[in-house]
């Protein structure tokens, strides 16, 4: 038997101003916990999921406690590994869980990144890659090299960049949590415009997930818990693989931290590609969701495209991937996105996420993604209850 | 049984200006690891404890992977909770190894502050405040307020929180890891001066822990893996209690979070004051330590002096108190300090503390605080071998 999460929160993400980092935060938890029907006083650890460098205010762990007085004293800690600090606050309830030292864990990511500028965000964002030798760039620079190599090795993907784009954004026009609800189509994705401008070449604003304030928490129990809630959503697997930070020490088009965290949790789960229902996974830039069809094997490397072009990602597609929109159209709050993730799937696997949902939604993958590739983690979910 | 450490290293604390974030993590993972003899391919997961901001560089979790091409694709994470974050990777290892996942695991503890400016330092420090009521105050200022809250309450102690000062700067003057290694006495601890000026009323400099770079880690197995090792410091009990961050919220000379946990570590560990040793505790400012006194127990409330001016918490007392000479003396680079303690009770409790060995150190206590008592962890340890 495995943990599995039995209630959950989330916040509409895009930008919104009249929230902070605490009050987003106080509100997934006290959602959360109403939603598993948990008493604050049941919970025995709190691990959240936060960036920081957006505002004055750090060390957040602490924060949630403000929820509910019965919060008090209860063990909580911030878990860091840029994009991916949501996962990395799951692994560290999982790892509390699995050591028999909890048997209830609120799980927490949020970030709240509109208070500075989208320059200001960008800089913040920068200190993620090594500075040494990648200071000068924002990420939509380092994501941009990474696809110019691509091109450079397998050929211009243009085309399959913008079909990514606009499924993406297709899904999340349907999502009433999604920052951008409009369906932009391919030929807006495709070309640069007034609107569509290029950010770093070859990558235009449609290439881009979005700058974004959101919050997400889930309530994750030890497997002898799971029979007093009335839905559950299984951890079959989990996996977590760190890579270089500096870019010159790997071939880093390659994906080879992905790669191994989705074999790992794949071999774990006892799964294989056909079993999945979906994925969401980390497209932080639509050169990234390419890299990770090739990451979890749906094509071979230089093959990513085949996967959008013959319709495989699509929703309507054998392996949709991104049902929620992902990153590119629901937002992309950093700390928030790893539970976010998770969040999006258990609706899935519960048959409850409305106009998103995918049919027959028994087994579903997670990939959440820290800088280039550096942090992977790969989770497989599945239906219980 | 229980987990233990097995190997350590410590680098220098102080203004270390050829050192970088980076070549602090390189150096202790390096040491670390050849102390405990363990080959980089045989650690299961890296857990780093570092607050950040204060260069560009933040995401450090896979710096230590640069350290050996083996540990290239194991799991890394970096741990937050202010001036606690190192036992907060300490008590993420500790986790993952009680639930199976790692038999060895490399815990590092670090932080360059020095690239900023004292005032620039302060500020970023000052961001572990809740910023909604305490934004306006520095660190030095918000120990300020629980003095004078102390003395309002209990009597004005000047004296002892000078005596606590001189104890620890004798001590530090032994220690060779640590930042001042200069024995100030008494009179200078007691009365402001030039050189020892006034910092936020009550608190002088010489009340207040030092600006440092440093770093320091532990290779910590599992108890089955134990016997494979020369040397070994058991882990006896644990705990971790968080407090809610306003100050508003509670009494916050009350010391409750550390109280707490005190209290639940020593019970877990079937232990008595008189059966510790010496104790490491978080002496970021001579407060500090004399509510730590009464939050261990060592007085009641508002009779923490009498442990200072008895001689219970010198060097040759019934419980010497930071043989290290605490933050105070050796230095508080914020992310490492939490690794710093316990790898300095490691030394105690295998008889390699050189001049400041405490005598017949077979038990021992580490408390370390994040923020104005918001994170406290504390830690028995016990000479295994």
């Amino acid at each position: 038997m495995q943990a599995a999460m039995v209630g959950w929160a989330h916040t509409r993400f895009g930008r919104l101003d009249e929230e902070t980092l605490e009050s987003l935060v106080l509100r997934v938890t006290t959602e959360a916990l109403a939603d598993a029907g948990v008493a604050a006083d049941d919970v025995d650890s709190i691990h959240i999921g936060n960036l920081g460098g957006f505002d004055a205010q750090s060390f957040p762990a602490a924060l949630p406690l403000q929820a509910a007085p019965d919060l008090r004293f209860k063990p909580a800690t911030r878990y860091e590994n840029a994009c991916a600090s949501g996962s990395a606050a799951l692994h560290g309830a999982l790892d509390r869980i699995a050591a028999g030292r909890s048997q209830i864990a609120l799980v927490i990511g949020a970030e709240k990144m509109n208070a500075l500028t989208t320059p200001e965000v960008a800089c913040v964002l920068a200190g993620c890659s090594y500075q040494p030798e990648e200071g000068q760039l924002s990420f939509p620079g380092i994501f941009a090299q990474m696809a110019q190599a691509y091109f450079d090795r397998y050929g211009e993907q243009l085309d399959a960049l913008a079909h990514i784009a606009a499924k993406n954004h297709a899904n999340g026009a349907l999502n009433p949590y999604a920052h951008i609800r409009k369906d932009l189509g391919f030929d807006y994705c495709r070309h640069a415009s007034e609107r569509n401008r290029m950010v770093a070449p070859p990558l235009k604003v449609s290439d881009c997930s979005t700058v974004a304030d959101g919050a997400a928490a889930m309530i994750v129990v030890a497997p002898e818990r799971i029979g007093d809630f009335r839905k559950a959503v299984g951890f079959r697997a989990t996996a977590q693989v760190t890579d270089y930070l500096p870019m010159s020490m790997r071939d880093v088009i390659a994906f080879e931290g992905p790669r191994r965290a989705f074999a790992q949790a794949m071999t774990a789960a006892g799964a294989r590609l056909d079993d999945l229902a979906f994925a969401e996974v980390h497209d932080c830039f639509t050169i990234a969701e390419l890299l990770s069809y090739e990451a979890m094997g749906l094509a071979q490397q230089g093959e990513g495209a085949r996967v959008i072009l013959d319709g495989v990602s699509r929703r309507d597609g054998r392996l949709p991937i991104n049902p929620s929109g992902g990153l590119k159209a629901k937002g992309h709050p950093v700390g928030a996105t790893g539970v976010s993730m998770h969040v999006m799937s258990a609706m899935q696997l519960t048959g409850s996420a409305g106009d998103i949902q995918v049919p027959d939604a028994r087994l579903g993958a997670v990939f959440n993604m820290g800088g280039s590739a550096v942090a992977s983690y790969v989770s497989i979910l599945e239906a219980i209850k």
